[in-house]
C-alpha cells in the first residue's frame, strides 16, 4: 500500500478526474485533466460605518449575495470582463497554474488501484531509490552534513547561486580537460528540477519550441508548459536500445526551436549513449545551432560495460547548459542540491545567458546552504565502494528482471545500460482484454498488488516501466507475479499460432 | 571589506551599471539597468561528410560566419524575425529573464565603494542576522538537523507541497482559534521566497496588477515583474510609524487587481501594526474584493511593548495567503524552509487556487527534506530564552542606535517597534553636497567605512537603512562615525538660522 498514501500524499488536494483520453499518449494533454472543478462563491455583503473601520461580527445577519458570476473559461481570467468587482469575490487560479500539469500525478491519481488484499503491495513506480531502505546514502555523506551543522558556519544566506566555494568544489570535480570549468561556469539550484526550470526559463520564449525525448521524464513538457513553451517531441528507438531518431529529430527544428534537451543516461529508458551517437546528436546541434540542455542526472550511473560520456567533453562548439545534482549518484533526492554547469568556449550563450541564469537565481535564492556546506567532503570523502556497490547491486537487479521478464510470452524488455530503469514492452494484440498500458498496469496492481508506472506517463504507450532499486527478493517475487499475470490473460494473435505452440 | 565581497560573490557575473537616474525611485526600473551587454557570436561553420558524424578535429582550417546578426532590441526575441538561421548561432536571454531584476544589486553593485583604508569596514546593509556570528540559532535546532540526519528516513523525496507530518506540525503550531489551520493548510516551500513566488504566481497573470507598499521589500517587483505583473505601490507614513495611507491603498485598487501584499512586521520599516490598522486594510480588502498575501516572515519578532497579529485571526472573510519560514525567528535563512498558510473560511479561494499551489510546487519539488524532518523538534524544543535573548538584544540595540541618530542634526530616524532594521530620514536640505540617498551613503562609504543601504533600494528615497543585528560595539561605533560624517556635511538650509544655532 506504501505507494497509493506515497501518491496520495504527494498531492492530497489535488484529485483529478481523467478520462481514457487522458490516458492515451495525446502530444498535448487533455483540457479535461488540466482544468480542476469549478464551483460558486456565495459571499456576504460587509456592513461599515467608518468607511475603515470593519465590522467583525456583523456578517451572520446580513444577506448573501447569490448569483455570483464564474468564469466557467477557467483560462482566460481578463478581469475586465468582471462587472460590478466590488460587489463579489471572484478569485480566480492563474493561466500558468492552469498549465502547470504533472501527467504521472493525473494518471496515477486517476487509476483505480485497489490492490489484491490478499498480496502485499509491491511498488516498482517509485523514482526514489530511499524508499526500501535497502539503499542507504553513504555514512561519510551524512557525516559531512554534521560537520557542516557544527561549523556553524552555514545558517546565513549563501549567494544565490551558491557559496563561491562550494561552486569551485563543483567545478574541479567535473572539470574535464575537454570541458574545462571554474565556479563562474556553475551555478547551484534547489535540486536538478529547478536547474532544468532555469535552462528553460533563460533559453526559451513563450511561443517558442524545446525538443524533448519521447519517452522521456514528464518534468520537461511541466515545465515548458507551464511557461507557454511548446513541447516538440522527437523519437527514441527500442530496437537501437533507444538511440535518437535523428533524422526525425532534425525535421522538428525550426527557427522557434530554443533548446535541445538530452536525457543520458536515460529516465525512463536506462539508455546510456555511445559517444559516437553522442557526436551524431552534436552534429545535429550544431548544424542547426540548437543549444543543449544535457539532463544528465544519472552521469556516472552506469553499468560495467558501459561508459558515461559527458556531452560537454565531445563538442568544442555546441553551446551546452549540462544538469545534475545529488539526487541519484549520492541517493539523497530529498536534499534538493542540484546544479548546472555552463559549457560556452565559443562564447555563443555569453554574458547576456550568463547573467540570465544568475538573475533568475536570485527569484528564490538557491539551495540549502547545509548542503552546500558538506559538498567538498560529500564530493571526496565518499568512499569509491560506495559508489562501486551502488552500481553493482543495479545491475544484478536489472539482470535478474530483464531474463525474468524476457521469459515472459507477450513482454519485451528493453535492457537498459545504466540509471535505474528498465522499459518493458507490452505485446499488446496479445492482450486483447487491455485497451492500453494504463489498464494493464491497473489490473497488474488489481490481481497481483504489483505496481509499475505505464509508458503513458512518459508518452510512450504499450510500456511499462519499472524501478529496479526495490530489492531483490521483493523484484523477484513481482517478476513472478508479473509472469502469472501475463500467462493468466496471454491470448494468441490470429495468425501467430506456431507462437502459440511454444 | 565584507560587504564588498559579500556582494561580489552574490553575483559574480553580474556587474550592471547604473544611472544616476536609475537610482531616482521611479516606479518601472529604467530599461537601461535591466538590459545586459550585447555581444556578437562569431561561429566555426561545420564540414561534415556522414551528415550525422562530426569532425571533431576540423574546426581550425574552417572560415568564420560573420556578421552575425544580433537582435538589439533584447526584449522582443521573435526568432521569425532571424533569417537563415542555419547558417549562425543567436541565443539570446529570454524576456522573462531580461525583465528579472533585483534593484538592491544594481544600485549597491553600481556605487563606487571605496571604503576609508584607516577604518575598518562596518556593514549595516546586509539582512542576514548571521553574519557577524554575534546571533547563533539555538543548539536545539542544530540538533535536530542531526536527529533528522541519523533517523535515515528523511533522505528521499517528500510531497512536492512537504510532508503530510511535516505540515502538520506547522498547522498546529500556527493554529488559532480564529484562524484554525490543517496539514491540507499549509505548503512548504524552498524559503519564504519561493512561497512569495508561488502566491504571486497562483493569484496573478501577467497584465494584472498587485498592491506593494512603499518602501518595501524588492523581491515584490522582482518576482512581479518577471511574471509581466504590474506593480502598484501604496504609501506608508513614517509620521505615522509607517501606516498604511489607506485612502491611497484603496484609490489604486482596479478591476485588474490581483492581490493586495501587506508585509508585517516591516522591512525595512521594523513597524509593527495594531490590531486597528490591520482591521482597516482587511476592511479595504474586503470592501474591494481583493485577496491579501500576507508576508509575515518577521511574525513574533516584535519588542516588548508591541504585539504581533497574525492578519488572518482579524478576518473571517478575507481570503489571505500567509507566507512565513524559519530564517529570521530561528536564525538560519541559508535553510531556505518557508511555508504558505492557506486561510479562506468563506471557500472563495477554494480548491481551484489550492490545487494551482499544489501544481505549481511540482515545478521544483519543495524544500531539503532534512530540515522538513527536523520541523517538529525546532517549532517544540527550541527553549523560549532563545526567542526572548533574541528580541531583547534586538530592542537594546535598536534605543542605542535610534537614541544616537535621533541626537545627529539632519537625520531623522523612525523608531523600530520590530523586525531587524531601522529607517533613517535624510533631510537632504541640510547636506547640499549629495544629490540623494544613494551619494550620501556611498560617501559614508568612502569616508568612515560604514556601509547601509540606500532606501532607494526600497523606493523611497532621502532615507537609508539599518541593519541592527550588527554587535553592539559595532553599532554605537557606526553611530558615532556617521555622527562625525553628518557634522562635517551638514549645512544650514537657508531661513533656519536658529535650527543651526542649537
Amino acid at each position: 500500500m506504501h505507494i497509493v498514501e506515497d501518491y496520495k500524499d504527494r498531492s492530497p488536494l489535488v484529485k483529478v478526474e481523467c478520462s481514457t483520453k487522458a490516458k492515451s499518449s495525446s502530444s498535448r494533454w487533455p483540457k479535461t485533466i488540466a482544468s480542476g472543478v469549478l464551483e460558486k462563491f456565495p459571499e456576504k455583503a460587509l456592513l461599515v460605518m467608518d468607511p475603515y473601520v470593519i465590522q467583525m461580527n456583523s456578517n451572520s445577519n446580513l444577506p448573501s449575495v447569490l448569483d455570483v458570476h464564474v468564469n466557467l473559461g477557467g483560462r482566460s481570467s481578463v478581469p475586465g470582463k468582471m462587472k460590478g468587482r466590488k460587489a463579489r469575490w471572484s478569485v480566480r487560479p492563474s493561466d500558468m497554474s492552469n498549465k502547470t500539469f504533472n501527467p504521472i500525478r493525473a494518471i496515477v491519481d486517476s487509476m483505480k488501484v485497489k490492490p489484491n488484499p490478499n498480496k502485499t503491495m509491491i511498488a516498482l513506480s517509485i523514482g526514489d531509490p530511499t524508499v526500501f531502505g535497502n539503499l542507504p546514502t553513504d555514512p561519510e555523506v551524512t557525516q559531512a552534513m554534521k560537520d557542516a551543522l557544527d561549523s556553524g558556519k552555514y545558517n546565513g544566506y549563501a549567494p544565490s547561486i551558491g557559496y563561491l566555494s562550494s561552486r569551485e568544489d563543483i567545478a574541479s570535480y567535473y572539470h574535464r580537460p575537454e570541458a574545462p570549468l571554474e565556479a563562474k561556469d556553475v551555478i547551484l539550484t534547489s535540486g536538478c528540477s529547478q536547474a532544468i526550470e532555469l535552462c528553460l526559463a533563460v533559453l526559451a520564449n513563450p511561443g517558442q519550441n524545446i525538443l524533448v525525448p519521447r519517452p522521456g521524464f514528464s518534468l520537461y513538457r511541466t515545465l515548458a508548459e507551464s511557461m507557454g513553451i511548446e513541447v516538440k517531441l522527437y523519437n527514441l528507438l527500442p530496437e537501437k536500445s533507444w538511440e535518437i531518431d535523428l533524422k526525425q529529430l532534425e525535421s522538428l527544428i525550426d527557427e522557434k526551436t530554443a533548446c535541445l534537451i538530452v536525457n543520458n543516461p536515460s529516465n525512463p529508458c536506462g539508455s546510456v549513449y555511445s559517444k559516437s551517437h553522442l557526436q551524431k546528436i552534436l552534429a545535429v546541434a550544431a548544424r542547426q545551432c540548437v543549444p543543449i540542455l544535457a539532463d544528465e542526472i544519472y552521469g556516472d550511473m552506469v553499468f560495467s560495460g558501459s561508459k558515461f560520456e559527458p556531452l560537454a567533453t565531445l563538442s568544442s562548439n555546441v553551446p551546452i547548459l549540462s544538469c545534475g545534482g545529488l539526487a541519484k549518484r549520492w541517493l539523497v533526492p530529498g536534499w534538493r542540491l542540484g546544479w548546472i554547469l555552463i559549457h560556452d568556449r565559443r562564447d555563443i550563450f555569453g554574458n547576456e545567458i550568463r547573467d540570465g541564469l544568475v538573475k533568475l537565481s536570485q527569484r528564490i535564492l538557491g539551495p540549502c546552504t547545509i548542503v552546500q556546506g558538506a559538498l567538498k567532503s560529500i564530493l571526496h570523502r565518499t568512499p569509491q565502494d560506495f559508489y562501486h556497490n551502488t552500481l553493482s547491486f543495479l545491475k544484478s537487479n536489472v539482470d535478474l528482471c530483464y531474463d525474468a521478464l524476457a521469459a515472459i510470452p507477450g513482454l519485451r524488455p528493453v535492457r537498459p545500460s545504466g540509471a535505474m530503469y528498465l522499459m518493458v514492452g507490452i505485446e499488446m494484440e496479445h492482450f486483447p482484454e487491455f485497451e492500453n498500458d494504463v489498464e494493464f498496469t491497473e489490473r497488474l496492481v488489481a490481481e497481483q498488488s504489483v505496481h509499475c508506472l505505464p509508458a503513458t506517463c512518459f508518452e510512450y504507450p504499450n510500456f511499462f516501466r519499472v524501478v529496479i532499486t526495490v530489492p531483490t527478493v521483493m523484484m523477484l517475487e513481482a517478476c513472478s507475479r508479473i509472469q502469472e499475470f501475463c500467462e493468466l490473460h496471454y491470448h494468441c494473435a490470429e495468425g501467430s499460432q506456431e507462437e502459440c505452440d511454444k
